[in-house]
Formats: C-alpha cells, sequence, structure tokens
C-alpha cells in the first residue's frame, strides 16, 4: 500500500494503473473509518482492479463553530483498515496543498444543494461538491464508493460526476448499523451514553414507517408526524420526505423517495434515512435501511 | 483527423495516447476560426505529441439577448485551419449532450470573475469556468491554450486548472492582430466597414499607452484618462487597470499589470487588452499586442 500527498503524484499512479488496462475503485473519506467506510473498500476492491482511499478532513465544509478541530483523525488505525480491506494506495493530501494562497474555485450542484442539511450547514454542500471534483482530478477511477446514509451528499455528488463529464460511476451502497440499528458515523464516538440510547430514535422512527407502508401508507404528512412523534427526545433538526434524485418535497410517496432525518443529540448532530422505490444503486438492508417497498 | 461527438469516447482516445507516453495539447474554442486560434494551435502541435482541438459554442455563456443564435459557425472551414495545422482529434458534443434535462452543476472562480466583463456579462464567467471544466474531463490533456485576447478568462481557467488540481497546465498566447491593429475575433465579422474604421481606437488606444508609458507615466488615472480620450467615438463598457492576476484594480502601474479595454461598435461588443510586467506566458509580439515594458 502506498500512500500520495500530492495530487500529481497520485495521478500519475492512477494513469499508470489505467494504462496496464486496469480499472479503479476509489474511495473518499475524512478518515476516523469505520465498518461503514469498510464495506465502501471492500466492494471497490472486489468490483476493480485496484482501490483507491482518500484521507482527508476537507476544511471548507465545516463552517467556523462546526467540530473541524475536534473530528476524529485515527490515521494509523485508518491505514489498518485500509490495508485489511486490499486498498492499495491511499492519497491523503495536506489542507494546505489543497487550498493553496488565493484560492478561489467553488463548484455547486444547484438546487440538490438546498434544502435538507443545507439549513443547518449553509455552505455544505459546496465544499462537499468542491473537494470531490479535486479528488476526482487527483484519482480518475472508473467507479467511486459514497455510503446512502449521507443522501443528499451522493444525490449531489452523482450529479455533479454526470454533469461535469467525469466520466465515474457513483456507487451508492447501503447504510451500515450497529446492531441496535445507530447508523455508523464518524461522529458516534462524541456521543455520551445517554445521549448513544436516545439517538436510537433515528433508526427506530425510520423502520417504523416500514410498518406503516405495508399497511398502505402514502401520505407524506402523515408519514412525517409518525416520525417525528418518535423522535420527541432528541433536537430535530428536519424530516423531509423528498424525490430521492432531485431533492425536491413530496406530498405523497410515488416513485424514488428519500425520507432522511437530521437531529441534535446533546452536542452532536447526526443524519439517518430511508429510500422507498425502485431505487438506483441501492440494495436492500435487512437490518433495515434502503428498503425496497414495491409500490 | 478524427471527430468525437462524446466525452467518453474522446476521453478514450486522449488516454490510450497518454497510455503510449504521449503529451497532449489542448485548444478549446466555439469554432468560428481565425488566425488567432491557428497560432494556439500550431503551438499546441509544437510543444506536444498530439494536439486536440474542441469546437463547441457554449449556450451557458451566452445571456439571452446576447448573439448565441447568430455567433458564426463555419464547421468546414475550421475542420480545414484544424487539418492544415495539425491537429489529430476533434471533440464537438452537442449542446444536448453537454447540457442534459436536469443540468445543476456549474464551476465559479470566486474574485477574479468579478469587474471588467462581468459587468455587462454577469453570468459569462460561470458558464465558461463550467464548459472548459466539463471539456478539460472529456479532454484529459497536459497543456491547454487560451489566447490573450480574453485575458480575464485565461486568468479565470489558470485559476480554475490551479484550484481544482487538474493538472493542466494553461499556457496563454499572445493576442493575433490585423495588419491594422484591430484583434482578431469571430466577431470582427459583425462589422459594418464603417465599423470596422471606428473599432481600431481600441488597439491604438492601447499602443499609445507604450509611448505614454516610455515617458515614465504609472498613474493609473493619467492612462485611463488618456485611453478614454482615444476611445471617443466608441460606447466605451469599461477600462481597466488591474492585477493581472487577481483581476484587482490598480492606482499605480507595478508587477504584473492588465490594462483591458471593452466598448460597443454598433451592435458588436470588442474587447482588447494589453500586459505590462514580467508576465506568466505571454510573449512580446511586435506587431504591439503583449509588450513587456520593463518597469
Amino acid at each position: 500500500m502506498v500512500v500520495h500527498a500530492s495530487a500529481a503524484e497520485m495521478r500519475r499512479w492512477c494513469l499508470e494503473r489505467k494504462a496496464e488496462g486496469k480499472s479503479l475503485g476509489f474511495v473518499p473519506t475524512m478518515g476516523a473509518l469505520h465498518e461503514g467506510h469498510a464495506s465502501l473498500m471492500r466492494e471497490a476492491v472486489r468490483a476493480n482492479d485496484c482501490a483507491v482511499l482518500s484521507v482527508f478532513v476537507n476544511p471548507a465544509q465545516f463552517a467556523p463553530h462546526e467540530d473541524f478541530d475536534r473530528y476524529p483523525r485515527t490515521w494509523g488505525a485508518d491505514l489498518a483498515i485500509a490495508e485489511k480491506a486490499g486498498i492499495q494506495a491511499i492519497y491523503a493530501p495536506k489542507a494546505s496543498a489543497m487550498y493553496p494562497p488565493n484560492y478561489a474555485t467553488y463548484v455547486q450542484v444547484e438546487r440538490l444543494q438546498d434544502g435538507l442539511c443545507s439549513g443547518t450547514r449553509p455552505h455544505f454542500f459546496k465544499g462537499v461538491a468542491t473537494v470531490v471534483a479535486k479528488l476526482f482530478n487527483a484519482v480518475p477511477a472508473d467507479r467511486a464508493y459514497f455510503g446512502q446514509k449521507d443522501a443528499q451528499q451522493s444525490a449531489i455528488i452523482r450529479r455533479m460526476a454526470r454533469d461535469l463529464d467525469f466520466g465515474i460511476e457513483i456507487v451508492e451502497m447501503p447504510i451500515v448499523r450497529e446492531a441496535d440499528g445507530l447508523a455508523m458515523s464518524s461522529r458516534n464516538v462524541y456521543l455520551s451514553p445517554e445521549e448513544r440510547t436516545r439517538a436510537l430514535c433515528l433508526s427506530r422512527a425510520l423502520f417504523q414507517v416500514e410498518a406503516v407502508m405495508k399497511v398502505g401508507e402514502r401520505d407524506a404528512a402523515k408519514i412525517i408526524a409518525a416520525v417525528r412523534k418518535e423522535m420527541a427526545n432528541v433536537d430535530i433538526d428536519y424530516i423531509a420526505l423528498v424525490d430521492a434524485d432531485e431533492m425536491i418535497p413530496r406530498d405523497r410517496i410515488e416513485g424514488k423517495i428519500l425520507l432522511a432525518v437530521a437531529a441534535q443529540v446533546g452536542k452532536t448532530r447526526l443524519i439517518d434515512n430511508i429510500k422507498f422505490g425502485n431505487y438506483g444503486q441501492s440494495k436492500p438492508d435487512l437490518r433495515g435501511s434502503a428498503i425496497e417497498v414495491p409500490l
């Protein structure tokens, strides 16, 4: 496993592999790797001849009051997880190289970047789209892997990859959950035991929607009300039922629908979601996420 | 010479050349090729193993009231000019493929896209940066060639290429002029004989600055006043003395300076410019443009 810090070196490594006729899978991350990331890496290794991981905590997607400084950095453990998954190269640039003096260029995915997480994090997706465009230029892969946990993010990246002609297929993988249902997140380490217990209401609320759907409920307002009731003990940021590609609010569950929730639990912001309909790359998860409910 | 209409095919062609160890030069254009474009193509052919031309009239950089519909399209003549220059592949995508339904992604180069041409064309550079990012993804070249005539554009592209880690060197080539000094432009065909004569005041005004500089003038206000006087018979859009990299207005000529002018001559908008100082890639042009004045 090799580690590259410069975009030019990383790109050269990738182009050498491509010149050998090898396919490349890419897993962009902010490190603090958990089983969710590992599932992306294993799929990248399985479906491609070579797999590249990037580890970069992107300052451009954090607001000044957010957790950039205390975001978990676990480089040693990350290396071990990447090695075990079969990753062949890691791109780990420095922030000063990614954002040199007089940095001025930003990528934005209009409309899709509005709503949901943009309410509390207005500049978040601008930072995400920009850094992923940079990472895609350093790692000219055939396929890139993102988790459904960040569903708005993966819709934005998918649209950006198509619109800007990156020629990279975006693969969205199912949410990986703890045994009790909590969606895995690098931020879960912030939770106190009491908060950890309260946080379970996010996934519980989403799983209950499945039951409501089974008895034929398709009305967004009623579903959102049921979710809101279940999440009474956390500080709800949003509960949104939207078109899964366009992120536009929907009144009824028809077509590809994303039900996404965000809440503050103590000082930690958590997100979770579930998708309905014959949606893109996501596969059924027996533990409850990415459920494909026939309509 | 091959012509590709799809980004995927164009990229495959380029990656095959790169896999053979060949270097790639790229000249992005809107067609209606003239001697200015030909000078870029000849340099791309000279300095690289292979050279690619793109021909795409980009709707995203025209406002509804501008000349998108009547912009000159001269495909047959363009092919002959490209062939003669030694171009090996042309990328000529359709607008419907470049901007498919629900297109949403835009690239912006903040600060540099403000001022100068943005006054009358507020969305112009957003359209330019976006389409060039798309073209760079379809044509992963080693070097891309732009004309100094569009000086704000080439500063924006140079910054974008650096910021987004495209790994493409941006080469700016000197303005090519008609024998009487008029900067070559695809839009010159719009000019009536009377307008064509009046249009000469742009280059004449810039050449006179050279004389003023030689007697030691460094004050921006005085230089701008002299240019304004010379351009009395056209409808001036702007006369700007700015830092040539950052596009920030300067009071005195110190460091790398761009003196840029824009004016409406009849229904045709024309631009021209001159640079001072030890500026980047530009080379002295004996006919008057890109003059390197020692300070």
